[in-house]
């Protein structure tokens, strides 16, 4: 292990919570490196936290553990596991879908469940609400810390124990892609779309070539039009909407300096999907 | 001193005042760990600046110095001091509140005075208005590193000098509880009361059993309800209210996977109290 | 180098884009000590940008990188450079406007362009949009962690390459001041103005003093008053204004306990403009 231990969760950063479990992961191991990915992840939405576990555990070094607490199950009997990525990094999570994008596009290698008899803060046995600070947090710092090792956190578990939430497969045709709005480059409104780069070169554009974008919301169609496939936003005008493969090689829409999301009022998930067409 | 450094305030982390503070207190030692409570304390409420304490720095290996700058008062006569807890954290602050429930729930062991012609930075005798990083942060980071020694502060004052804000005494019959809404669980909307588990648990409720809650804005009432008592939110079922002990072992008011705040308009502090009772 | 590589963007801190940042970084060199100045500037807003940096850049140790990533335009010819100020600090940025204020206030010593063929990590150059990710904090890991020096950032360019936005110049008369509201105090509806306390002392106030004070909108009049000149908030009762010098040594108004921009609805920026005047 390498000391790295990065948190997530939907607490947000306005109260206590996370520097409790700071608190919490340093009184194991005061030489560990604490970061973090976010805590605003909208709240109970494991969907988006396991976004953006796909969207940075790559970029850390190898044998960094990661906590992820978005957990709606808080003190139901949902277990509690450690997985350990195909690159070697580990995740302590609840096992209710966070792990989604990592199965996908990193793969698991393996997952044990958390002995909590172990793995738990002394005299915390009382607190049933705040396992992030008595469990995840703990286990964590004890994992990054090298006081345990990964097996000695409980029980390995059959892989396909982890619990995966169900992702929307592109719809292919020879001239066109279907995917779904998965989530938003929340500061600037870009649309992040399921479809990735891999499909899409497959329809032949090139730079600068013009896309049949349209977009539903369930069944209306809320935006349809022509849009410029771009290296990046400079490659339009300021205001003008563009198509480009986003941070993590899946294509996405943005509007030059302005929100695409905001423009035409558009959300993510199942009732989001999008088009794009040659003609 | 462990090095561990903790700062909280009411800044914000839009602007630059934060990272100033740090700066100061890398200046003074590279080898401090700045790490954060929260810098979202609503502007000028000492009361939730000193909650936000009582909720982490148990947490915290002994010998963590927290520096706490809530303070309206900046640049008026009201002195600046280091408190030593009884479990052996310090608290860097503004004496005017901020100690309330670490006073109360923990205890404070001795009080020692900023002496500010040797406790301030060099040449910021002229700036008033940003004491958080001229005297706090660095009073602070000189106490972690070890380059002063507590009584290096300055002068000890009486420990009756801390200044403590009322707090609400909870009001016991035979049958029934009343206590105040300290604070929000902000992110989930949750109601933490001023009623601890100690006191509750003399009503004798077991999992599962219903308690009598009203609570009251001021003379109006503004929810009147048969809620389940549970160990955690899973306990009920989605949308559904939940009375539970908290993480810091206080009573508190959450509905499964919604805001309670929220559905029913509830705020905090001294208007707005609340019943439990046994029927 | 100091190891300290502090980040600023608009990026916010919603999703995982300034942890993937942290990650390459981290990569690079284990012991780095990153830190952050805010990740909230407003979106594009370079002003904004340049304006926190002069901020804080000063406070930290001599030697720390900065990486500053506002960057409206990502993936055009704009060049990126390393700036290295008269104070020893070094500046990885776009070359944008973001070093304006420093340029002024602290001097620009020397500046190199980033040769991407060697500073960008491996395997990226199909990745035009997260620049912040690929080039800036990679290549301010490097410089930070001593795995190169300034030199080898790139080829020097001359010191007339910095790019700077335009700054309100004070306007003086023998019994008046009139300039710009550059930016708030955010959290508390302050307003931080152009007008230096260098050249505020010259109209010879003291402490309780009162100045005329007149801020316009364009041309419209929003407000109009004469404002006790303090020390600091606590020197005027709450909810009365005050003028006061800021922690950057500027002039500035608030209201004790209030926010001053709220109650007069007042922004920032070319359209306001303020005048202090001796009666």
């Amino acid at each position: 292990m390498n000391k790295f231990l990065v948190f997530q969760s939907d607490f947000g950063l306005v109260d206590g919570a996370v520097s409790a479990m700071e608190g919490v992961a340093y009184s194991v191991d005061k030489d560990l490196k604490i970061s973090h990915v976010t805590h605003d992840i909208t709240q109970f939405n494991i969907f988006e936290g396991s976004y953006r576990l796909f969207q940075t555990v790559e970029y850390w070094p190898v044998g960094t553990v990661f906590v992820s607490v978005v957990d709606p199950g808080v003190g139901s009997d949902r277990t509690s596991i450690v997985a350990k990525t195909r690159d070697g990094q580990y995740i302590v999570t609840p096992n209710n879908g966070t792990l989604t994008h990592l199965a996908k596009h990193v793969g698991i290698e393996e997952i044990r469940m958390i002995e909590e008899s172990i793995n738990r803060r002394q005299n915390t046995q009382h607190s049933y609400t705040f396992h992030g600070r008595d469990v995840y947090a703990y286990t964590g710092a004890r994992l990054a810390s090298g006081e345990i090792t990964f097996e000695q956190v409980g029980e390995k578990l059959p892989i396909e124990n982890v619990v995966s939430l169900d992702l929307f497969e592109t719809i292919k045709t020879d001239t066109s892609l279907t995917g779904q709005i998965d989530i938003l480059d929340v500061r600037f409104g870009s649309l992040w779309t399921s479809i990735s780069f891999e499909d899409f070169k497959e329809l032949g554009f090139k730079f600068g070539d013009k896309v049949e974008v349209s977009i539903f919301n369930n069944d209306t169609m809320v935006f349809s039009n022509r849009v410029i496939y771009g290296k990046s936003f400079a490659d339009v005008r300021v205001g003008m909407p563009v198509l480009y493969m986003n941070s993590v090689y899946h294509m996405a829409l943005a509007i030059n300096q302005g929100s695409f999301s905001k423009a035409y009022n558009i959300g993510v998930g199942a009732p989001w999907t999008i088009t794009f067409e040659k003609q």
